[in-house]
This record gives C-alpha cells, structure tokens and sequence, in this order.
C-alpha cells in the first residue's frame, strides 16, 4: 500500500464524524466519501467544509468504490456484520464500532469473513488508548506491580441513555461493559474464564421494561489465576467516573478520573474541585486520535493491530456470560456461555 | 452505677495492653486486676507501672471479684464463648474482641447468656470508630450520595501471619473480611442477604493447606436492594490499604488510607509519597481509644452501646455465609446458611 | 472584514510552526507565506506539506503582501519592534511573541504605532489561556475566594537554556518571570505598583557572566492593596513547575501541576506518580490553540483583543523595575522605572 | 538526676493546661505543683483530678521549691524574662513559651542567666515537632532535595485574635511569624542574613491602631545562599493553613494541610473534602506531646535540647528585623537589627 491511504465513512452520526475529524488530521488520509441512512444538505455542508466529495445514502456505493482503501463503521449496531461482511468481501480493510454485533455467533461470522478475506479489522475499544489506562498496562508489563492478583475497574456514565437507545442497547453487559471487560483483559494480558453478575434496576424502572440492569457489579476469574470486579452505573451524579486499580505481588497501579482543571477552592464550605470531565468524548478524545492514528499507521506501515476482531469475540462472550449470569443467579463460566450459543446457532434465537 | 467504674482485663496480649492503656486515660475507669493464662514478671512489672493492683493467671479470680463492674476479653477466640457466659452469670459487662467464637451456634448462645443476665456486651469492632469510616456513614445519614446503590471496601493487610495464626484463624473470612462485613452493615444501615465469594491462594501455598485462601472478592446484595463488593489481601507491598466509597443516587463518598505526613517529594524519578501507616495498631490508634470511650460512657452514662452482640452474630453469619460460598463457588443466602447452621447444631461439626 | 483571514507567518522557529499548525486547524484562516532568515529546502517541505504557497527569506515580502491580512511574528526579540512598525505601516494586524523588546521606549513606540495605524496587536502571553489559570481567573471574578490579599505564583524550568541564549535574552526577569508578571496582573485585575527582586546564581555561574541570575524571588504590591510573590528557578530536577494560588477575604483557589496521567504506583519503595508535562510545548499546548484562535475570533468577529500592545507594555515595566530592585537591592516603584526610562530615552542605554 | 522527675507548671491558661496533661502521660513526670495569678476553685478541682498537691497564685512558692527539678512557664510574655531569671538563680531547668520576651536586650539576658546558671533552657518551638515539618527536615538532611534554593511558607489563622490580644501581641512579627522564623531555621540548617518584609490591614482596621499588620509576605535571605519567602495571614476562611516547600538542586519537598479525615465527596456540585484541622491545638496537638518528651528526655538522659534559648534569640533577631524592615519599607540585615538592638540598650525604648 501506498503512504496515503483513501478511507470511506459510513454512518455519520456524533461518533462517525469525531472519527472524520481525527482522521482529517493524519498527513496519511484523505476521505473521498461518507455515507448515512439520512445523508442531506446538513451532512453535505458539513462534508463540503473538510472536502469531502462523495455524500450518499447508499453504504455500498461507498464499500464497492475501488478508489477507497479502508472503511469506518460507525453505524447502527445491526449493520455491523453484513458491512463488514460486504467490505470483507470487496477487500475493504475495516475499523468498526463496539459491539460487532448483540449475536455473538453473527460476530464470528464477521470475524472470520475478515480473516479469510485477508482484510485488516479493528474494532472501537478506544479505552485501549486512553493516557491513564495505556500507563496502568505499562506498569503491569515491566513488573512493577508483580503478578496481578486482583483487578478493579469503575465506570460510570453520568446519565442514562434515552428509552429509544435503552430498547436496542443489548443491555448493560453488551452495551457498556464490554468496554470494561475489553479493558480488563488488556491490563492482565489474560483472559478471562468464569463471571459473576448481579444487577440491579435502582436509577429508572424503564430498565426494567427491557429486561436490562442500570446498576451491575461483575465479578472475574482470569486464566491467570487473578480475580477482579467491575461496577457499572448508568447515571453517578458527579459525571463520568472511569477508574482502574490492578494489584499485585508487588504492589498496585491505579488511575483516578481527568478532571478538566486542577484548582482547588478553599471556602468556610471546606475545599472543593470541579467534577471530572464529562462524558466519554471529553475524556477519550485523545484516545479517539490515538486509535485512528494507530489504525492508519497499521494499514501504512504494515504494523499489527491494536485491537483485532478477536478482541471483539472474547469481549462479547464475556458480556454473554455476564447476561447468563444475571438472569441465571449463578456464575457462568465462559465456555459455558459459548457451548449456549453454540447450540443456538442457526435456531435465530438469542442467548 | 456510679460515675467510676472498675474493670479487670483478661488476656494480656498486645490488644489487651492497648485497652488497659486507653482505659487508663479515662477518669471514670479504674482497672483492678489482669489476667493471664501466662502472667508472669513482666506482666507484673507491665500492671505495677499502671498502679494495676492484681495479676492472676486465672480469669475467674476476676470474673468472681464482687469489686469489678466490667471485663475486657482479650484472649484467645476459643474463650470468648465460656468466658462472656460466666461474665453473664456474675452479672460483669463484657467488652469482647472479635469474633465471638468460629461456631454460629456458639455464639448466638453467648449473646443469649448475655440478654437474660441483662449485662451490656459490646463486640470490638473498631472500625467503626475510625475518623474515615465515621465521616463516610455521616455523610450517608444526612443523605450526602442519596440511596446507596454501589459499596466498596478494599482492606489489605501488610503482612500475612504466621502459619500458626492461620491454622486456628478461622480463615479469610471469619478472621480478616468479618470487619469488612461489619462496616458494610455500619455504612449502609442495611442488612445483607445474599454474598458470593471468590478466593485464591496467590501469595503463599500454606494457606490451601488449612482450606483458606490468601486472596478474596465477596459480592453482597443488601435489603435495601444495593450490591456491594470487598476485596482482601493478606499482603500488599505498600502496606496496609483501608478504603471504602459508598455510591448513591445523589453522589459518591469514598475514603482513601491515612499516610503518616503529607510530604510530596519530587525528584527526577518522580513525584513520591511515603507509605500508608504501617498497621492495625497505628491506623486504627484513635479507633481503639474511642471505642472503650464509649463502652464505658455507656455504662457510665446508660448510652446505647454502640456495637452490640447482635452485630457480632449478624457478621459471622455473613462470613459463614461467605465462607460456604467460596466453598461451593455459588451465592449464598445469608438465610441459607443460618439453616445449614441450624441443622448442624448439637453435632459438634462446623459448618 | 470577511469570515477568511489570510495571515502569514514571520520566524519559522519552533513557536511559530507550533502557531502555523495552530491557526491551520481553524476553518477561518489561511496561511498563504512563512518567512525565515534561514529558510531552506526544509522549511520548504515542511509548507509544501501544509499548502502554504510561499517561502522567503525577506519578512517584508509577508508584510507588504497586500492579500495577507494579519502577521505572526515570530523571530527573535530584536527584530519585534520594527516589524510591527513595517506592519502597522502596512495595515496589517499583529500577533507578536513576548517581550515586544528588551527597551520598554523601544516597546511603547512599537505599541503606539499599532493604535494609531489602528492594526489589531495581541501579544503572546499564552498563559492567560491555560485551563487551569483561567479557571482561577474566574473564580477571582465571581467573588469565590473574596477580595484578594495574597497572589503567589511558582514558575520554573525543567532545565535552563544555553549560553547563547542567555546571553540574549534580557535576563531571568525579561525573559522568564514576564509570564508571571502578567499573571499576577491578569489573575488579580490589578495593577502592581512596586516590586522587590531577589536573586542569586544558584544553578549554573554562567548566569553571573551575564549579570543574570537563575533563582529568584520578588515581591508584589498591588495598586488595590493585595500583596504578592514570584518565585522562578531556571531548573527544577522534577521538571515544569507551573502554580498559582489566590488567596482572598472568602478563601484560596489553588492551581497544581498537569501531568501525563493520574497513575498512582504503590510499592514497598512508597507512593508514586510520574512527574508533571515536561514543559511550557507540553502543558500549555492547548493554550496555544486557544490564544490563535481567539486572535482569529477578534480579527473575523470584531471582538476585542483578549491580550493587548499595553498588556506588554505593563509587562515590561514590572519586569524593568524587578531587574532594577535585584541590582540596587532596595524595592522599585513601577513609576520609578518609568520616570528613569524616560530619562535614558534616546540615550540609547538600557536601563 | 534521677530517672523520675517533678515539675511545676507556671501559668494554667490553656496551653499550661495542655503541657500539663501531656507531662503527665510520661511515666518518669510527676507534677507537684501549678500557679496562676488568677487560680481558684476551677483550677482546684483541674488540678485535684490530676493529683496535682498544691496550687497557688505565687510562682516563686513553684520555683523555690527544692522538691522541684524544672518549671513549664505558660505566664504571659512579659513575665517570661523575669521568671527565667528566678529559675535560673534557683537551679531550675526551663522550658518558655515563645517568644521569651518583646525585647531583644531582655531575652539576651535571659538565655545569657540560664547559660550562666548552668539549667537546660527549651523554647516552646512546637513546630519543629510535627510530622509533616519533621519529614522535611529529614528529606533536607538526607539530601533527597540537594542544595537548598528555595524555602516558602505558608501560614495563615482561621481568625484574629480579640483587640486585647492585638494590644500586647508584639505585633505580627514578633508573635505569628516568629514559629516561621525558627521554621526557616531549622528547615534549612542555616541561618537568616536579611528580610524585606511587605505587610498590609486587609482584614480588619482593628490592627492599624496598634501599628501592627494582618497580612505580611517576608522574603529572607540565608547564610548559604538560599532565598525564602514567608506569607502571613490572620485570617484564612477555610481555617489553619500551615504548609511548607524546600526547594533544591535535586528536587523539592512539600507539605500540604492535616485534615479531619479522607473523605471526599462526590456530588453534582462537585468534589468536595473538608476544611484543614481547625487551628493549633489540633494540628499541633502530637507535636506538643514530642515537645515535652524531648524536654524530660533531655533532663532525665542527658540528651541536648531539642531548641535553646539561642533558636529563641536567633528568631526574635528575625521578627526584630521584618518589623524594622516593614516599618522602613526597605530590606533590613539581621547584623543591622542587632546593631539597632545594641543602640537603643539601656535606654528603655523597644525598637
């Protein structure tokens, strides 16, 4: 491949558009085309300021375009599969968003279309690239910390999602812990063999119409004999809460959240600082630069990736164990979990 | 009672010559005598200095002094059970260090002898009284974080003990996670109803000999409907690491450890802190003074007691609990395992 | 003025590629010249790369482009001066680094040029943009911390510069501590009246060959009765301290250091953290971004100028009186470094 | 000496009180006897409690008791000088709060009987004793900061002293600042050569009518090169500031506030902890404990003091000189104070 890549943009929501911009930014890039389901004049201005010719609603105009190198998918979770599917097959190189899909084995499927056609696929986990996280791992790596024994991680969002999202979110587990159970196999470099969830429904009864949690803790086996937790809450009052501990045989590594400034004020009232930042485009915005960045460099250079489709396979089951877990009371071992799917598989019916 | 009051001490070791110390500041104790299965003339020199009158290698020689309004029992957990009932029958109050005994059964028994002799017995759970955890339960009283959702309590000791402690200790759970158990009751004012365990002997093998674990992760699920999660260790480098944050609906309030100085160095390596105080004995130094305060202003002033026997039986059941779990590698209900101990009862096994 | 801006770059050293690449990710502006005494094919790649149509050796090929519209000017301190007079001449708004000149006469007649050609001249006091100092700035503003009494300020340098460089740049007061005299100005919104300086050579006698010194203190009186301190270090071993507190009739508002992440590693050893961003590229990188692009917003959109000519001029004037204290030894007056500016005017001696 | 001594208290306000019970806790202190101008049944019934035999309004009954080994003078300043002098022609040993008088002449005398009469002199310099302070010492001694460059030092009262306090405090100087002075001292090892004091009434009139300030920055100038800054206020809001900084050629050492507890809260509002220990007697408190001990260690071992009478004199040359430079406006050497000092003997006149 040359040094400059052409990439194609599909689904041009907030998430679509951030990765637009970073990639913008890359001397390596040019994007010739960005499609969306309700492409109009709003996107076409806004594809016109950053010279972007091609506007369309149509994604295979952009899959089946032999000027274009590599694609974003950065559309609905549903049309993840059969894009990356088409793109496999058209010999796209693929960055796509988490989750490949709510049906792990359509994620297989996925997966292994990518690796028979040879194209690249990274999936989202931007958590990967985060400054304090990417720290934490270094610290597991050179041994400062020993032999993990046991790892916590915290995320909090500061508020739930609409009702409309809630419906189709594929629940707590594969919607927004799977970044956590992605990270928690980053840190360890393990992976992770049984869960246990429990779940709560104590922000909004609406979770409850779903069958879906807004409160979850989930407790972790490694293969490395390391155990950890994760808590997940839909809405903490204070903003977005992302924390990460590993402890080991020779100490621990933890990092707090960003906050947007560092003053401390002094009143009668006692001593007071600003919340954290945000939300995630806050706090992962030079994550989200660094994982494009890593992406392009991989498709230039020749270099592995980051984060692979596999990656998005293990970290899927884990949330499907996680989901068996809750509604089971009991914990779930992975294998467990794919031996269900296994006997699902063709049956179309969801684990 | 009259506004002094006269204690003897039975047992002591290096907790019970705490207590005798910090009874020794209050102006309304009088300690009279101390007990000792291996007093001998270093003890007697110990008692002489504190204008202590009487040393016995017998407990009864003050359970049976007509003069002594109260006892401490500081000796070995298979004692606390006989010697809180002949306390009982002599009508003595009883300050008791933790855990009552390693039998459920045992202990319910003691805390009955307890309530029909109508003495105040009140179990050594310091924690309670400590400057951070005290702060953390205010704040959730006044409804700082709202609802409790999410509690999390992080307790790691030092240093293992040596195999002969472990041998007799009850394991994790009885002897190091039953104040964890405690102060999750303390905190949240709620009772816990359900734990799942997880443990692994990641530091020393010798723990598997005696069925124990070195390393935990316990889930709970309270009445009130919050999930919580402790972790214990028995050996972080950095020494000893006391923390606990309570989620809720309005916020978050968390504690991290106590350090001896606030001293921030920076160098070229970095910026660098000393360690959190060694221990125990030096973290929980006020907690250990306040907690004999306010037995003895209990009796003094007739307050409530502020830890009574029932918190030591609801712990244990939480660590019997606990320890079933881990055993079983499911949940437990705390109901559950306050059955199976009904059904052991009288055959002399444990659970 | 239309909503596009054309501006060309003077000085193609490192601050002014850092401000080229800044103003380059503003939709509004274009970048048609760049203009170095040492321009060469490097510096031709490096436009090439960015589409900015000319390079030159000769800056009044930018000054007298009559499509350009504003100017960055960027080169060494002695060449300030006379080009924002070319510039004034030419009708071009300015954008100069700080200090405007090592001779105040020299600066305010560069200052008075601008207003009467009626350019618009933002100086680069970057600082003023940080997140942390505004948000100090603001909490003055709304009255958090009261009228304000006490205003220290901590500054000081990974490493100190090269000989060379020292030999030129006017002196640690001229040179470094001109950042904070404007931050005391712009976190109080005050003017100082007097100063006492106290210096020493401490790190390296190079400093003493220039009559220079590389440690110094001094002292602050404000026109509304709060007092102040600076202290500057050419090299503290931990890197780039950068500090501020305010201290008022409410409370404090404190600013610390930046760092790369929040990972806190505890060992045996104690607790550490890494060191703060390395220096002024690293931690005032989005100020820089910031001060360019309100330089753009007040030349497209009319609004003022958040940094003026005066604001250098004030500047200089405290950093002259400083320079002045640590000779004599005695405090200075602001006014009693004007009155002897005045004196030496025309004389062509520096003060 | 024997390894028991007997001390009288001279002085029962509230910090006599404090030595007092702080004495008592050592097994080698017995007390024998306390005096107080104003002693009456309150103090009785104080000392009964604590066994302490006689109470009286007459000190010489204290200081010519041959039963006694050493006096605690807790009088107000002005009796101070007088008081040492008694004791010294007694044979008593002394510990004096600070400072030991408003004039320099008289303090000299003082330390120069003690030094005469052969008794062991100890300033009430608490500071010098408290952890945080201590851990800087201890970094500066070993080198951890290299060469001291810089010294800063915060401290600040969370409230003015009532007017009749103000009348006959000495000033800021002399009765705040003083504890920072010796701090200075003993952080760096090395001793002040000149100050430029700046002070202002920015808090309350009150102060303007006895000549004296409520906020005062004083820069010094040490012995082996280093620069120091100091920052006074009667008044912080958010309670007891007492901070401190050496910076040096390696590196720098920091401490922040004491707080209450950890605890930090997390809400919509924001983050929040609360206030620094209220004032002295909570920050102070171990601090004064140390101070003691290390006075009787001396004593009953033979051990040198821990502060003399020359750190008394050494200091109050310091505050003699930030008055005179605060009242001149201009940088003051402490040689020019003495000198001052030596002019005005005799005469009656304070400087």
């Amino acid at each position: 491949m040359a040094n400059k890549i052409t990439i194609g943009i599909i689904g041009a929501g907030r998430i679509g558009k951030i990765h637009a911009d970073n990639l913008l930014r890359l001397p390596q890039v040019e994007i010739s085309a960005v499609s969306d389901l309700f492409a109009g004049p709003e996107l076409k201005e806004w594809a016109a300021k950053r010279e972007i010719a091609k506007v369309t609603q149509d994604s295979s105009e952009i899959i089946n375009d032999p000027a274009i190198d590599a694609v974003f998918i950065c559309s609905s979770t549903d049309t993840h599969v059969p894009l990356i599917k088409q793109a496999a097959k058209a010999g796209k190189h693929v960055f796509c968003e988490k989750p490949l899909s709510m049906d792990i084995n359509r994620t297989e499927e996925a997966v292994a279309a990518a690796a028979e056609a040879g194209i690249k696929l990274q999936i989202g986990f931007n958590r990967r690239f985060d400054h304090n996280f990417k720290r934490v791992r270094e610290h597991v790596l050179i041994g400062t910390v020993g032999n993990p024994h046991i790892v916590k991680i915290t995320s909090r969002d500061p508020n739930p999602p609409h009702e409309d999202y809630i419906r189709v979110s594929g629940g707590i587990f594969m919607d927004m812990m799977i970044h956590d159970f992605d990270l928690a196999r980053f840190l360890t470099g393990s992976e992770v063999t049984e869960v246990y969830a429990q779940g709560g429904v104590l922000i909004d009864p609406v979770f409850s119409k779903y069958g879906d949690v807004d409160t979850a803790i989930v407790t972790l086996r490694f293969e490395n004999g390391a155990i950890g937790v994760i808590d997940n809450s839909r809405q903490a009052a204070y903003g977005y809460d992302q924390r990460v501990e590993v402890f080991g045989s020779k100490g621990s590594v933890a990092v707090s959240n960003d906050h947007p400034n560092t003053a401390e004020v002094s009143t009668s009232e006692g001593i007071m600082r600003d919340k954290p930042l945000h939300f995630f485009l806050e706090r992962y915005n030079a994550a989200y630069i660094e994982e494009t960045q890593q992406f392009v460099d991989s498709l230039v250079n020749g270099l592995p990736l980051p984060v692979t489709g596999d990656d998005g396979v293990k970290a899927e089951r884990i949330a499907l164990a996680a989901k068996l877990s809750c509604r089971l009371g009991r914990p779930v071992k992975i294998s467990e979990a794919v031996e269900l799917q296994r006997q699902t598989e063709g049956t179309g019916s969801h684990v």
